[in-house]
Order: structure tokens, then C-alpha cells, then sequence
């Protein structure tokens, strides 16, 4: 029966079998030492017989292979076990020299980055790399997790759209039989529609975005953590993304300490509650300090985002900050503004280590007033397939509602110190890259 | 505080304040009872009071209110609890009559379906529609719990893809900045590619198929639940997709029993190793059977999947049954023939309930035999930038493994009993349909 490794410190004395991939092989004091990964790590094994070390002749990293061998502890193999006596049998010889080496981390500087997506298929074998996609399928599972216990429906919506909803050039057309349609940049509007159902509904798929330039911020497909929840004030919202962000963040660290700490990355500092400041306040606070002048501007610069995170991180003791009372001028229609002061919107962002990691809001619920922002914001027509549907359930009754969007590839670049969204996904994609 | 329907019953006696949508108004016996529907189910109002029932005059369902009133025992009310002495509070009004009456069952015979999809924003609300869309998201939910207690790892894989890889010509092009892209029909390459890395991968996710024509089987959009898993032969295959419909089933009728009903659903017969028939043997039996000649076809015919479902349920006990040993002249370059026998590809379909709910297969894992049949069955070149990244794979070592891929809705479809997979999907999409 195979045996991983990280079962084997439970069969210390015993002869065990275990299967997987060659991933080093060096000779230490005349001895041949070899490392064998599978799903969970790696075996060292110590071949002693010559007639085993020859097996492996001409046989390169990746060669699959299973291993009879005696579990024997020893403090400085991976996992504190060693496989003694081993005899090799060759599932799948690799005979032929792989292109990058894999059992060392592999570079992630700006100018190595293309080389790195190149052969994405052979680097991810990383150990560092593995880690990195195994923090993330931790957050998608924490992240529903957290959606599940606060009483939110998953849905899966359309990503085939009969119009460009969102507005903005940044949209993909595709030839659907001879008719145009686009690709969803987002599922707003069918998770409003979907809060008149369930009133709180989440969904992690894929959105796309024909994003001219290549960033280390954005990409032309990623994985979108979408939020929406009916009855709730803006307060609600702010209390829902703290809650969220804690969550994921106690999650991977009771989970996947071990992981976090091979790539480096230090827990985050996280109260319970969120701190907000309102983008005036940040304004003048960065421009007093750093003698720029920010004051009255409709967004915060990138240098804003990373001071005010710095600030919040210094003197408010959280690593993430709200961003509040955002000015109304650049308010999409279907936003809210807020009661009272219709020059703002009931608008936040959150901020996490230096940049924007979702956008949430409040969302107008009122039939005739989202009927009005559609015609005067947007120059939207009512009667266009993108926007009827949004318009039906608020015309059939919607609650006061809102929610959020945010990025999975931003959250685990960020929870993990990366530096690049690209590095945080799989295969990634922009305007240069459509492969592997 | 806000008291939700399921929760009323623990307030029997007290007053409580709920809030949700006017979803019925009826007369009774000189009293007006009302229903109101929160994102758990429904409370049943009594007006007593002639200034309430006031307050709801020219207003239509799906207004938005509150209401306060004293909790009381009420077996015929659903949930068994009723509201007396009401005060209500209306939030949002609605005053335009609704297109289509939600609080009785929609119709889903094949003729009032497109008035189904039509009006979906408004018609989700009906609590049958809602029940329908429930029971989808616990077979996500079940499904991830059984990948993740199996050791899977998620993976978020690239829809957009520099060529069509899977072969046959529906594919959806885009215009991606001047150069052509085109759209995922299945995660396949890549999540064979991500066995190199985790062993055991599974992603849920949209994929895409330019389907020319509209049936009740197919949609240009639909949501994939892929698994892939290494080191395991086709015996192992069938062991995961057994437990896998078993997992689901068992969690389903445990947690989703009332919406079940409410759908008129019967618990499917499964036994714990699902029976498994070959092609030829379904052939013949079926040819003797039913005076038809299919011995010898490559294919099972749509009214032999009924009819060999129906045999399964009544002599093997089971409402599922996989079917073996296909011929391997229609294989896919990437599967694997049989060891002795290469004149049938070892693969599995997993029927259910009269259609074909997953297919599964092994995978060629040889570099050599893979370039092979690449050639020899696509007609495909090894250097395009589609296949490289597998091949890439396969030439650094890849044990023998093999997965399935299985349609949500087409699953949600046969576990609840509709007739067609559009009915199992929130937004459908086909060739006729991209809204709403």
C-alpha cells in the first residue's frame, strides 16, 4: 500500500512504500541521496546499493518512480524520516534534461518573471511555487467557508453577456453565431438581481477585463470573489469585508503555517474591526506630510494607497484600511449616493498592504432613481438587454443592498508578499500572454 | 433585531420584527393574511387591524417591508407560526403589476420555458425556482467536501486560450487587441497538467461550447465540475466517481430533504460500487431487447442510455451505471487505449437517470505515445502554443492518471428530476439566448 510523506512518521521502523516524482539526487559521503515528492512534500531516500544508484543512470528530475524502503528517523530529512535500504522501480523514466531547475526556488524578479510563465507547466513543481497555489485554494475554501456561516447562497451567472454592461472600453467581443456578444467584466448586476432571491449571494468564477497594458496589477481573466447582501447599510458592508478578511487571514495561518512561512510571508495584522478613514482625511493627511498636494482629487494615487496602508499600519494597528466617502462624481449608476450628502458615494474601499484589494458599496435600490442615474451617468437606454433585467427586480421590489468585488489573485499576492498579481496565478493573462 | 422566518419559532409568545418581500395577499373570512418571504422561506401575517391593511393598498408583490407582530402558534402556517397584531412599515413599495404571478408554480412544459427565462429576474422568487437553485448550490458545496476530504487541491485554470485544443469546430473566437483568442471548452489540459504538481486536482468553473443548436441537453455556457487525479488506473476512477455521486446524493437528502420534496424529487437508488456494463454488452442486450441493431456502433444511441438506465435500475439495483470499454477509434489523442487491448480506450461514461452525467477517462501519460497519437489522431502540431504546455508536462514525467468532467446543471437537472438542463440554470445560454 503507498504510503505519502507525511504519513510516514508513522511508520518509523517499518517498510514502507511510497510513489512520485524524482526531484533531486545528490551524492553526500559516497552515499546517493534522493528526494521524491508527492501530493503532500517530500521522502528523502538513501540509496546504499549500487545496482539501485544505477537504475537511475541518465534518468533526469521528474522521472516517476515508486520506493520500497525502511522509514528510519532522522531529524534532518524533510518531515524527520528517512527511507533506508530503499529499492527503486521506474514508473516513467525522463531522459530528457528539463529546461529550468526546480528543486531550488525559482526567480521571481520583474526581469525573470516572462521565463517564469514560460514553463509554468515544469516551474510550478517548485516547492515555493506549490505553496503559493496551495495558500490560494486555502483562501477560496476559507472564503466560502465564511460565506456558508453567514448565511450567503453560492451562484454561478453568465459570463456570455448580449451587452457591455459596466461601460468602459476594457471589454472582450466575441463572434457568438454571427451575432457580437462581450464577456462579463463582472457578475453586478446578476448578483443584485440574485439578492431579490436569496438576498445574499456570493460567487468565485472567472471575469475579464481586455486591459490594454501589461501591470503587475492587472489582468486580462482573474478570479473573482463577488459579494451582495440585501437589508444592510453601509456599516453592514464594512462589518461583512472585516469579517472576511479576518476570517481568510486565521484560516491560512492555522492551516497553512507551514506553507506561509516557506514563502516568507509574516502574518498580517488585523483588528477585529477594520479601521476606516474617509478620502478626504487621507487627502490631507498625505499632503501635509509629504508636501504634495492631493486635496479635493477624485481617487487616491497608487503612493496614496501605500501611505495611507503605512499609516493605518503604524498608528491604527491594522495592516488593511477602509477607504470612505468617496466623491459622487465618478459614481457608476447603479451606485448609491449617500442620504443626505448626494455629493457623496456610499462608497468604500479596502486597502490591504499598499493597494486596493475590493470595492465595495451601496447599491440604489430605487426603481425610478436607478432609472434616472442609468440615463444620466451611463447614457444608458433602459430598454437595452444589458440593463433590463437589472431594471426588472428593482421595479419588482429591492431591498436596500450591497456588496463587493475583489480579486483572488490580489488577495493571495498580498497575503503572501508577492509583488506581481501574475505570480499568484496559475497561467496567468494580459495583453502579451495567452499561453501556456 | 431582525428575526428570520426559521427562527420564528423560538419566539412563539414574543413580539418580533421581520422584514422581507410581500409575496401573497389573500381574504379570509374578513381578515387579509399576508406571506412574507425572507432569504429562508415564508411568514404568514394576519392583519387584524384596518389602518395595516391600509397601508397595503395599490401596492403589488414583491414590495418591501417590515413588519412587527406577536409570534404565535400556528400549525397551518408555514413554519407553524403566525403573526398577530401586526404593525407593517413598508420600505419599499411596488405599484407596477408584475408581468408573471410568483406565488404559485411556474410552468416548465417545453412550450412557456422561453417565457421562463424570459422573466428569470422576477420568476427566480418563486419559491420552487428558488428551491431548484438551493439544491444546486449544496451539490457545489458537497462536491468541493468530497474533493477536499479525497485530498484534492483547487486549481483556477485560463478560460481565454490561444487555440482551440480540444478539436471539433465549436469554439467561441474572440477578438483579443487584434490577434484571436478563443474560449475554453474544458480545463483539460491543464488540470492533467496540474497532476505534475498536486497529484489530485478539481476546479468548478464555467466553460464554453459554441453549440449551433438549442436542446435540452446542451448550452453554449455551462458549469464544469472537473477532477483529475495521478498514479491510479481506470478501477480507481470508477471508485471516486461512486463516491462522488454517493457523497452528493447522501448529502443532499440529508441537509436539502424539504426543497427536495417541495420539487417532488425521490431519492435516487445507489449502491456504494455504482455497476458498470461494457458498450458491447449494452449493445447486444439492448439489440435483443428491443429489436433494434445497434452491435457493433461506437456510440450509445440517446434512447439506449434510457433504456440501459432503466435496466440497471430494475436488475442491478442502482439508478446509475457506468459504461466501459469503449472502442478507441473515436478516442481523443490524449486518452489511453487498454493494455492488450488497444482496440478500445480505457474510459467510463457515468449514466444517470437516462443521460450521460460524466465522462472519464485515463490519460495517455507517455511523452512518446502522446506526440504519437497527436499526430496520428488530430492531425495536431506538437509546437502549437495549445498542446506545448501539455507536452511540456509529459516530457518532464507524469504517472499514469486519468479524471472525469460532469455538468453541473445537467447533474442538478437529474438529481431534482426536470426535463431540461436550461431548467437548472439560473441565466441559460444558447444559440437563441443571451439574456437575460
Amino acid at each position: 500500500m503507498r504510503i505519502l510523506s507525511t504519513e510516514l512518521k508513522d511508520h518509523i521502523g517499518g517498510t514502507v512504500h511510497i510513489r512520485g516524482w524524482l526531484h533531486k539526487k545528490r551524492l553526500l559521503g559516497g552515499l546517493t541521496f534522493i528526494n521524491v515528492r508527492d501530493r503532500r512534500g517530500l521522502v528523502q531516500v538513501v540509496l546504499q546499493n549500487k545496482d539501485e544508484v544505477e537504475k537511475l543512470r541518465g534518468l533526469q528530475i521528474g522521472t516517476v518512480l515508486s520506493v520500497d524502503g525502511k522509514a528510519v528517523e532522522e531529524p534532518r530529512a524533510p518531515g524527520g524520516v528517512e527511507l533506508h535500504d530503499a529499492t527503486l522501480n521506474v514508473l516513467v523514466p525522463v531522459t530528457e534534461e528539463p529546461p529550468i531547475e526546480i528543486d531550488k526556488p525559482l526567480s521571481h524578479k520583474p526581469e525573470n518573471l516572462d521565463t517564469l510563465f514560460e514553463y509554468r507547466a515544469l516551474g510550478l513543481r517548485n516547492l515555493q511555487e506549490t505553496a503559493i497555489f496551495k495558500v490560494q485554494a486555502a483562501i477560496t475554501k476559507a472564503a466560502r467557508d465564511y460565506f456558508y456561516e453567514n448565511d450567503f447562497t453560492e451562484i454561478h451567472t453568465p459570463k456570455l453577456l448580449a451587452a457591455a454592461t459596466e461601460g468602459g472600453a476594457e471589454v472582450f467581443k466575441i463572434d457568438y453565431f454571427g451575432k457580437e456578444a462581450t464577456l462579463a467584466q463582472s457578475p453586478q448586476f446578476y448578483k443584485q438581481i440574485m439578492v431579490g432571491i436569496y438576498e445574499r449571494v456570493f460567487e468565485i468564477a472567472p471575469v475579464y477585463r481586455a486591459e490594454p497594458s501589461a501591470t503587475t496589477r492587472h489582468m486580462t481573466e482573474y478570479t473573482s470573489i463577488d459579494a451582495e447582501m440585501g437589508f444592510i447599510d453601509i456599516k453592514s458592508l464594512e462589518d461583512l469585508l472585516s469579517g472576511f478578511l479576518n476570517y481568510v487571514n486565521d484560516y491560512l495561518w492555522k492551516h497553512h503555517e507551514s506553507g506561509l512561512k516557506l514563502l516568507r510571508a509574516t502574518k498580517p495584522e488585523l483588528p477585529k474591526a477594520i479601521p476606516a478613514m474617509s478620502m478626504a482625511e487621507i487627502h490631507e493627511r498625505y499632503s501635509k506630510e509629504t508636501n504634495q498636494n492631493t486635496v479635493g482629487e477624485k481617487d487616491l494615487r497608487p503612493d496614496e494607497e501605500r501611505w495611507v496602508c503605512d499609516y493605518a499600519s503604524k498608528n491604527l494597528k491594522s495592516e488593511a484600511v477602509f477607504v470612505t466617502d468617496w466623491p459622487a462624481a465618478d459614481m457608476k449608476f447603479y451606485h448609491k449616493a449617500q442620504k443626505g450628502q448626494p455629493e457623496l458615494a456610499d462608497r468604500i474601499d479596502l486597502l490591504f498592504r499598499g493597494v486596493e484589494i475590493a470595492t465595495g458599496s451601496m447599491r440604489e435600490n430605487e426603481y425610478e432613481v436607478v432609472m434616472k442615474q442609468l440615463r444620466e451617468k451611463a447614457g444608458g437606454d433602459p430598454e437595452d438587454p444589458g440593463f433590463k433585467p437589472l431594471l426588472t427586480a428593482m421595479q419588482a421590489g429591492m431591498p436596500p443592498h450591497g456588496g463587493f468585488g475583489m480579486g483572488l489573485e490580489r488577495l493571495t499576492e498580498k497575503f503572501i508578499g508577492l509583488n506581481n498579481v501574475k505570480e499568484a496565478t496559475l497561467f496567468p493573462r494580459d495583453i502579451n500572454r495567452l499561453s501556456p
